[in-house]
């Protein structure tokens, strides 16, 4: 597949541009170029620009508000509630962010409800930034249904992704992000747009028969990793991103979509909790001893260490989006 | 295999009677007595009188203090301590619970960190118990090493399970608990005790080889579930249970503990969120539609509900503990 390079300012400056083209206002535009950035300087490409396309439609068709005005309110001590107004994810997060963390710097822990957005991106920026602030770090977010529950043959959970972050002395955080299905749905519209098959587990075709063609699956069910175990994930996100916080869930926000292709309206929950005030004395110096014995077993890997491989690489290398994508963006500068 | 059949009562006054012989105050052996006897109430076999030997070894052996005093401090507003005087977790939940409870109301949300404990239960009924009260909770606890990281050969993290808990509206709360761990080692143990193999993917014998044999999964290491995904799940359960408040990560529990088959001593982390204070106005009658919607697929159930019907029937049906095991327990009343 030809390939076009570039650097990351010309990602980022390039995402604003058509953003900004398509219905954005600068500080939502630059909130979600941020994420599209951050994504490929960590070589995420699936939530990388292969995302801008879906968020022009969105844009145009006027189902994403590019000039959301998000606000903030605090609920209790440890709540922190962001009403989006109908934008993109990255602007709410970056407003509720402040709030959030002088609430868990007062009460030791506390939540940021995020209410009113469509979350289109990756989920670790949210868990991350806070573990660079020295916090730990959980969110969750559901989405429109794609994934069958354990035992089921048709959609009802969203992918329903968590994040987990951990800060480690003197390098960036631990960071997981691991949708509830066997396979991130952007992975598997990859192999469908590269005409690869996906391994056994990952879905059922529109009659509930397994299958490894991602064009089948992505019209019939994604299915949860690990089985019965999975799916109770999904289903504690569906939860947590929904009911809990006054959202939809996800069989919900399947009934509301548009089905455009970019992401449904929903929530995020993200919990962050201060170390320094849970009595763990050398929390970070003790984490740090349980990954180097990690580290040591042969064939063992931290989460999310290829993200951190990436994104020491592509400051300097830049990155490399397909030649079919970058014309499909240019379009997008003009269109 | 021959049964012995009991009622719920006869059961707890055997687990009083046993643990009061062997070390126990009266209320450290009722805390214990009351969490066996939730799980044979609920055919959680593997944490019911099949663990009331391995409760005594360690009474025995001076391993745990049965007469532990457990000690609450409030570190935060939003976070509880219990030093549990290197007792079994049951009585130290129990005296850490209220001042939890009023952490959660004044602040929205709290956790609870148990330190110096031996757990040997399982987790939902911390979770369940806060369910009950109207609060969404999650735990987590890890143990010595007796699970390979994704992609390892040798132990290194514990069973490392969570629990989560939602409430509902007129019925016990959903409550999940899930082992990180392909198959809960207590089922191992029990597949072993009678002689059956398990399934492929649950463990690895001593040399790294996949295997079948519960005792060769025994002798070497368990799976993680969901490979990588339950793998990052059982890391995150380690770094909460232990470096966060100030506890035991697995690999040190296991170089600490004396095997003598009875939990070795770490921490337990709970998290309560109170609905109310998050902003969804309906949280629990919307979760009550999600669930209808969900149970109305076919072949879908909700997690614990076999926990659930069990609950339903033995009040009145009594329970049943194989005799080998019920001759074992007699013993310990004289012995």
């Amino acid at each position: 597949m030809d390939k076009v390079r570039m650097t990351l300012d010309e990602c980022r400056d390039l995402a604003i541009e058509v953003l900004t083209r398509h219905g954005c206002d600068e500080r939502n535009a630059r909130a979600i170029a941020a994420t599209i950035t951050a994504a490929e300087r960590d070589r995420c490409h699936s939530h990388g620009l292969f995302r801008l396309p879906g968020y022009v439609t969105s844009l145009r068709n006027g189902k994403v508000n590019g000039r959301a005005a998000p606000r903030v309110e605090r609920l209790a001590p440890s709540v922190v509630r962001v009403h989006g107004d109908r934008g993109y994810t990255p602007l709410a997060h970056e407003i509720g962010r402040a709030p959030l963390v002088d609430a868990v710097r007062e009460t030791g822990m506390a939540a940021l409800a995020i209410t009113r957005t469509h979350h289109f991106a990756a989920l670790w920026p949210e868990t991350q930034g806070l573990a660079e602030l020295g916090f730990v770090a959980f969110a969750f977010t559901s989405s429109p249904p794609y994934l069958a529950p354990a035992g089921g043959k048709t959609r009802f959970f969203g992918t329903n992704p968590m994040s987990f972050a951990w800060p480690r002395r003197d390098k960036p955080p631990m960071a997981f992000d691991q949708a509830s299905a066997a396979m991130a749905r952007g992975e598997i519209q990859i192999a469908a747009r590269d005409g690869r098959q996906v391994p056994d587990g990952v879905g059922i075709d529109g009659d509930g028969n397994p299958t490894n063609d991602p064009e089948e699956i992505l019209e019939g069910a994604q299915l949860p990793f690990g089985g019965y175990k999975g799916s109770s994930i999904a289903l504690m996100v569906d939860l947590l991103a929904g009911p809990l916080i006054g959202e939809v869930c996800s069989f919900e926000a399947g009934e509301q979509d548009n089905h455009d292709g970019s992401a449904a309206t929903g929530g995020e929950l993200i919990l962050a909790l201060d170390p320094a005030r849970f009595g763990g004395d050398d929390a970070i110096d003790h984490g740090e001893r349980l990954f180097a014995r990690m580290l040591a077993l042969e064939g063992v890997r931290l989460p999310g260490d290829r993200r951190l491989i990436a994104r020491a690489e592509t400051p300097e290398a830049g990155i490399e989006i397909p030649q079919v994508l970058h014309e499909k963006i240019q379009e997008l500068r003009t269109d």
